[in-house]
């Protein structure tokens, strides 16, 4: 598969729909008036199993051949991604093989396991998982299905962007977070395709600003982060990257607080539970308000998996 | 007015349909499976203001005359009453008039005084606040609005259940939270016209099981109660009564470490924000299980106001 064509995406959207929810689009008054511009939140928090992860792993399992499905898929992920291909496999009746650190979080590990997935622990060092990624799918004949980096998942991942364009079609601006890369180079090969006068920005905690640095050096740059925001630690891949730098007009970071407050300010005005990494286009719309003022602002709102045991806020 | 009839309740919903939401039905499969029954959550807790106390509200205000409506309105609510009144009012242009104790958490004071509502502040007596209100009424000529004993506002909340049966129509149960019965009233209501199969239940804390003792007594019981459940304090009126004795099959109690553990999973698992009083119906499924097994069961989550910084989880 070459890069998805618009085509290539309305087929995913097909394949995928009976597996996975048209997700609303939200909006407060409140919080356009907060921010003086005009806010649609594309809710994939609200998305199967918690994440817009489901896209893209329904699109690659239900794209699979017979004889390519029989072995099975794997990845390595102990996030939203790994969950998501746990899901997609049961649903087709094949095994999912997910590689996740033996430390992974228990709640993680149970997700996983709660759909019938082959859990394969390994250290948690990237060449240990590399490493247990390459015996499994040597042992089993399965499927490698990267979390990002794979023009399927990405292809997947591009589906969000048709449908918040068939909700607000008039859009001026699209933010979804950038991590890997794949909601954001999905979403920008939509909107190149249908409504290329929408400008599409990545946003990214300050601190795990690999995608703003790779963007203007030309190449991929690698910089271990530490972020509140758990599902952007990741690098570009080439293939993500490679869409970005071509479509993607800027990327914005944020800070740490920025981020604790925006997705505070989700739950408590739209009443649903964004995670951190999943608030971040909000975020940048609250801390750099003068590119957005006056404007038509659709905003993804990639996830809703969080720990609430661990809050920066909570207790008295 | 009379006990509302379901043209009645038909016509309140005509009314109100241009200033609140048609609210989600949510699912779970996994809820699903851990309560043994078919869930069907009715989100009103992503209602304007974050409550289903806005359709009663704009009930009653869009019922007015225009001479009626001149003077404005006025109720004694600290809570989303007194915020979907100050919504409604302002949606007409008319003034709202909010009686709140001294004591009212800055947040609820800012969420009424946003919508341009004039608050008149006083002890935290029953006393203070019943005099108080008299007072307003008395000098401004404004109609008072009273949070629940009102058919209008009863008929309002009666539309709820008018959108949940449209969209799951062969529902065997449905159970709605009980405070001061409006929500619980105006379902039976509903129910009673146009689906008397269903068995209605109300749910309210057993540290405040005032409307089971009511129910067992025959004669509203007033019962001094403290839960989490803050929505859920206050005592049945004379009108919701008359209508819970009458059709209403039963009232559970349950515990407050049920009601914590409820609204907790719906956040993890719908990945919406539920207020404890808005959780209790789904406490009463967790709690009374056997009453549901194999069925299909409406439960209104009737709120989503909470204080993010006073959660019984959260901080490590």
């Amino acid at each position: 598969m070459q890069t998805p064509t618009i085509e290539d995406i309305r087929a995913a959207h097909e394949r995928i729909k009976p597996y996975v929810h048209r997700t609303p689009v939200m909006t407060s008054s409140l919080l356009d008036h907060e921010s003086g511009a005009q806010l649609y939140f594309k809710c994939e928090n609200l998305q199967n199993v918690g994440a817009f992860k489901s896209r893209g792993a329904c699109n690659t399992v239900f794209s699979l051949t017979e004889e390519e499905a029989r072995p099975g898929v794997a990845t390595h992920s102990s996030g939203n991604h790994g969950a998501a291909l746990a899901r997609a496999a049961a649903l087709r009746g094949i095994t999912a093989y997910i590689v996740m650190p033996r430390n992974a979080p228990q709640v993680k590990q149970r997700a996983v396991a709660g759909y019938g997935a082959k859990i394969i622990f390994c250290d948690s060092s990237p060449a240990a998982r590399e490493e247990t990624c390459a015996r499994v799918l040597a042992e089993t004949g399965a499927t490698m299905v990267h979390p990002y980096n794979d023009y399927r998942v990405i292809a997947g991942a591009a589906t969000a962007a048709i449908e918040l364009l068939d909700d607000v079609p008039d859009l001026d601006v699209l933010i979804a977070p950038v991590g890997g890369g794949g909601m954001l180079s999905g979403t920008a090969l939509t909107i190149r395709a249908l409504r290329p006068t929408v400008t599409v920005f990545g946003a990214e905690p300050a601190q795990a600003d690999d995608a703003a640095l790779s963007l203007a050096a030309g190449y991929i740059i690698d910089k271990a982060s530490n972020t509140i925001a758990d599902g952007l630690r990741t690098t570009l891949g080439d293939k993500t990257f490679g869409i970005i730098k071509t479509y993607v007009s800027d990327i914005l970071t944020v800070s740490e607080d920025g981020i604790v407050a925006a997705y505070r300010r989700l739950w408590e005005i739209l009443k649903v539970i964004v995670e951190p990494s999943g608030a971040v286009g909000f975020a940048a719309v609250r801390e750099h308000g003068t590119r957005f003022a006056g404007r038509k602002v659709g905003i993804m709102l990639t996830g809703g998996n969080i720990d609430l045991d661990s809050l920066p806020f909570g207790s008295k």
